[in-house]
């Protein structure tokens, strides 16, 4: 088997790790614009060699995993470059653009949309590690447009990786995806934000921050260049959610304004079933 | 040497266990409104029995781990009723009205304001652990108004727990603090709230909740019996962060809303520096 790997990061790189231990006959290429990636990610035993999109008619698989605003651009020349055998996976944040955009290629067929629920705040080759799928959701939209030789083998590679499958159109995923990841990355780059403004010239003051503000915060350290093209992509959505987190911060700042303390009480127990809910 | 501890819970709880495991010919006593947390405390060897107020008069150590708004109250009600010699510690999260409501009590000097900075979202005597504190900080308010040989005894215990100790007036604590921690509870369980009320009659799509969102909204998890009190003593400093949150959430919002990614990159990117501030 010969897997192409475009973009060498944290997603396409632990895909690569997890994928060398179950085929360990394949050979994995990788494909970057950063010449630095491809280089580390030999040196670390991800991808065995660079290669070109030229070379993309060898593929048997391509793993698409590279900023959304690339991916939409991208997608259409690597559905141009492959064979007719061939699976072509996305594993971007969002997931409407990213199926329109194929939606009348030729090869759309050959294409799987995904959305891999995984990941750390780092990024890079380096940030790459075994066993990040293992458990995790897959969303896997529009799977119906998929042919099924290739449906067969997305799933079977997911399966291996140890992760639960999750069906769902696009719109509605960007949508939810919306609420329980893209708001979350808001929330705590502002936080951070907010954090960093008033304590700029008090250093020490950080002493102060246990793990419950390194938890919160935790996503302010996530890759610019990776979010910027999703929450332009996912705008729509994502505005609709800060409107409602704003809405809700400004009624509990009203509450501790009016000294109603019986309501800040009841606000917190009744998120507490949050608790339950990620069980 | 006997220690008091008022308040078995995660705090409490793991102070216990910490100063067993160093003073093993010492006996541990406990008081708590609960009779269940003091039945469990001693089941999981964190009490060697149950006490009353009137036996403080014994006590060379009182750990004073209650929520804030009880503390206000029993705290000169704990100095009136050791011996001399005692040693009386309080751990809460706000320390100005603390310090406040002892102030002029004739047993000030047997007294010591902390905050010690560690903590779980989880609550009562089975949340304890051991080594809960080792490495974390410890801010230490108005050490001058402790007697030295007060000090001397705090100071030893600490280093036992393993902590690293900052000294730190009361209003600056509060202040400073609402950024650090107060801030992040309520931009956390905001975040719960927002998302459990949209999606609500939608479970399964908690399945879409990656650790970012689990990071994130972990806070959320913590009790309101314990936070309502502590927003209430700090109500000033916290509505500030909170409007300076806001608007940094508005500001982000009407960046997307007028497709300035650049910016919206640029907010991103200035605040990754939390990476080095934390390290």
């Amino acid at each position: 088997m010969k897997v192409y790997i475009i973009g060498i990061g944290l997603i396409g790189g632990s895909i690569a790790l997890d994928l060398k231990s179950h085929f360990r006959e394949a050979i994995f290429f990788g494909i970057d614009t950063n010449e630095n990636n491809l280089e580390e990610a030999i040196k670390l035993g991800i991808i065995d060699q660079k290669a070109t999109y030229e070379e993309l008619i060898n593929a048997d698989l391509v793993i698409v995993a590279v900023p959304v605003d690339v991916a939409l651009v991208i997608l259409p020349e690597v559905l141009n470059a492959i064979n007719d055998d061939a699976l072509v996976i996305d594993v971007g944040s969002t997931k409407f653009p990213i199926c329109e955009v194929v939606a009348n290629h030729e090869r759309r067929r050959n294409f799987l949309a995904t959305h891999p629920i995984a990941g750390t705040e780092f990024s890079g080759p380096k940030a790459a590690m075994n066993e990040l799928f293992r458990e995790k959701t897959n969303i896997i939209c529009e799977i119906e447009k998929t042919a099924y030789k290739q449906q067969e083998m997305a799933l079977n590679l997911f399966q291996k990786l140890g992760m639960r499958i999750r069906y769902m159109d696009p719109k509605s995923h960007d949508k939810h995806i919306a609420y329980v990841s893209h708001l979350s990355h808001i929330s705590s780059f502002m936080l951070g934000k907010t954090v960093i403004e008033k304590e700029k010239n008090e250093r020490d003051i950080f002493d102060m921050a246990g793990s419950g503000f390194e938890s919160t915060v935790r996503l302010a350290k996530s890759s610019p260049a990776m979010w910027t093209p999703i929450f332009k992509q996912n705008k729509i959505n994502i505005i609709e959610t800060l409107e409602e987190y704003i809405l809700n911060l400004t009624h509990f700042k009203d509450l501790l304004q009016n000294d109603n303390y019986d309501e800040v009480f009841n606000e917190m127990e009744s998120t507490n079933r949050i608790k339950e809910i990620l069980k």
